[in-house]
């Protein structure tokens, strides 16, 4: 059984091209930041992670990747053992980001190893293809600084907003569609969700306002939002905000803001927060625990669909074959896939169809390293000038005057 | 991939002897009825379940085994949906037990194919060994019309249950003990109590009426209760019930009566019913279910120890396989095994050491089936005349005016 043990772990840092995209907190700089983590067993079998790139996950993973050798690619609880040593007490935050990102990787070794698939070894395939939205954003045409506009161009109107919409359905086929909201005037946005009724009268609509409106206003915009969307994503900060949006309204509400960990679960479901709960495999401490909170999610009658940060190509197989082996996902999960032009692994970007992603071929997450793209990336990374991601500052270069605020409505 | 397939599926119904112990419902018969599951892969490989062997469980698994045939032995979604086809809409008690007879023998059979110990598949070993209590009974001396006293002898008084404490506690070592109750009067069988607490000064006691106490008398003896027990097991049905009697002690309550099933849950937690949830992979639905069930309980804070009821050696090892993988089980695991004279695994009973148990050594279960004692007890099943568990009408054969009432007290 000794082929099943860790022989080393690798991190690599990547930093990889965004565009100008909006949100409650400002502005996305032009790279997004990620890590790349490679379990590599002493039969020589690599499974991969992507992650978070920011310098307390980097630094963390410096510190979990020693203790990782010798491990079994089974042991998840030698994994949160291992990770708590190299954790402050108490930061319920970075706890998971370090788990999520190793788990990742020592599901695919294991089913590489073994030759099964990772959808396989989390419970088995329960859909062929896994539906996911069409993410639009408000954004700048540009970064600053920037000579011409990107492909997008600058999408700050409803007009554009449906073109965006337009272009990226005709793209990759999505049946929903959400809008990062937050930014501008609410009046303003909704308008663009009306916009976009219009345009796509059959598309299961959402907007998400990042925790930017106050729960006052969440609950006066509510008359506008009844009937237009599936769900109101975090309206407003906190669990007794949401709360007290949800006891207004039969809209559910949706969160990747207020239930984000275990211990919000229990106050969260008590006071009725929320109804569905957008779960993210990179925060929640891995797939395994991602499955607990489906679970969750099914024995609280809560909705479940699935939260994405900027992200390449193996963090999008992981949510594939996790969505793929969850019977209880009830809405299409988010991506920001669309966004990306970099990819790091093998034979280029996941292909969509009709807006679904079939779970990729082949053992363990069915993907591999495209080892030039990763140096590249790497390469970017070294060379961009940042350790981590800063909206804020981002969008006073283009807004000087603009400061953070949730909520700001 | 194809080799983790099912072949077949064969169930054997077995009968193994087990003495008059009394409880709420009356008293066990001379034979305890379960069920033998083998799933044998393409590859030739045989994982091993063990479960209930009433009528309705049979008939259950008499018509889930056809349809296993090609399901992958990872594939646990898989057999929720054939489970779901053979049960009653509605009948929520046998589509968790039918799952769970089978899962066990699918992780066993994975286990096998690839080398990994259950335990490790579940997650990891989290402790080397795995605590039992001393589950004491109140008993008759001998089955009715039989011609001697068993070795235990009759246990109706508070000295004869010293004396059945520490021969069980001399054999096997255990460190807490738990009284199943709700026979006698709650005076006398309290009075038991404190006698294992004059005679056993250190260990944690537990007392299991069984729902047999109403609330309020449940409430009345709490001050004798305070102080001498660790938890308090379903003193009366039903969450409201026992959410009262909560409500009145800080003795944790603790149930495997009123929360049984994961549509329990919520409404048990809202109203603080137990602290408590004492699980068995028999009726929640397997090993995944109960690995779930776990994590519920961390994240609500719930304390989790194990319910068992007559059992072999199949179901020993699952559950130490299970509890080696709990980081949360908080309480030692409850084991009929010292009332069991029979077993159907090779080598004989699983040998407690100090009231703990190892992890079977090997892949899988660790176990394998002893054929000529499968045999024997197969025909016993055959042999002994009833195919349903009655311990109501076993009790009128001792106490003929005895009948079932729960509360009774």
């Amino acid at each position: 059984m000794s082929d099943l043990r860790i022989a080393e772990a690798r991190i690599t840092p990547i930093a990889f091209a965004d565009p100008p995209l909006l949100n409650n907190a400002g502005c996305h700089q032009p790279y997004a930041l990620r890590s790349i983590i490679e379990v590599e067993t002493e039969a020589r079998v690599i499974g991969l992670g992507e992650s978070y790139g920011g310098r307390s996950v980097l630094d963390g993973l410096a510190r979990l990747a020693p203790l990782l050798t010798g491990l079994k690619v089974t042991d998840l609880n030698g994994l949160w053992s291992a990770a708590r040593t190299v954790v402050s007490e108490g930061d319920s935050a970075l706890l998971p980001r370090l788990v999520g990102a190793v788990e990742v990787a020592m599901w695919d070794a294991l089913g590489k190893s073994t030759g099964q698939r990772v959808c396989d070894l989390l419970g088995g395939q329960v859909r062929q293809r896994v539906p996911y939205s069409a993410y639009l954003f408000y954004k700048f045409g540009r970064h600053a600084g920037a000579d011409a506009d990107d492909s997008w161009g600058e999408v700050l109107t409803p007009e554009a907003l449906v073109e965006e919409a337009r272009t990226m359905i005709n793209l990759y086929g999505f049946k929903a569609i959400k809008l990062k909201a937050g930014i501008l005037d609410p009046e303003a946005e909704i308008a663009g969700l009306e916009a976009l009724r219009v345009a796509f009268p059959q598309a299961p609509l959402r907007i998400d306002p990042n925790g930017g409106w106050r729960a006052e206003t969440a609950i006066k915009l509510l008359p506008r939002l009844e009937n237009l969307i599936e769900y109101l994503e975090d309206p407003t900060p906190g669990l007794d905000g949401m709360a007290a949006v949800q006891a207004a309204t039969g809209i559910p509400l949706a969160t990747n803001m207020c239930i984000i960990s275990p211990e919000h679960l229990p106050p969260g479901i008590a006071r009725d927060s929320c109804r569905v709960i957008l779960s993210d495999h990179h925060y929640w401490g891995g797939l395994a625990a991602s499955r607990e909170l489906a679970r969750i999610c099914a024995v609280w009658g809560l909705g479940l669909s699935m939260h994405s940060n900027s992200h390449l190509g193996i963090s999008l197989a992981a949510m594939t074959h996790l969505a793929a082996a969850t019977p209880n996902l009830t809405y299409d999960c988010d991506t920001h896939s669309p966004w990306q032009t970099d990819e790091v692994i093998e034979g280029g970007k996941l292909v969509f169809k009709e807006g679904e992603l079939e779970v990729p071929d082949g053992p363990g997450l069915g993907v591999t390293l495209d080892r030039s793209e990763l140096q590249r990336l790497h390469r970017n990374y070294l060379e961009h000038g940042y350790e981590q991601r800063d909206d804020a500052a981002e969008m006073r270069r283009h807004w000087p005057d603009w400061s953070f605020a949730r909520p700001r409505f």
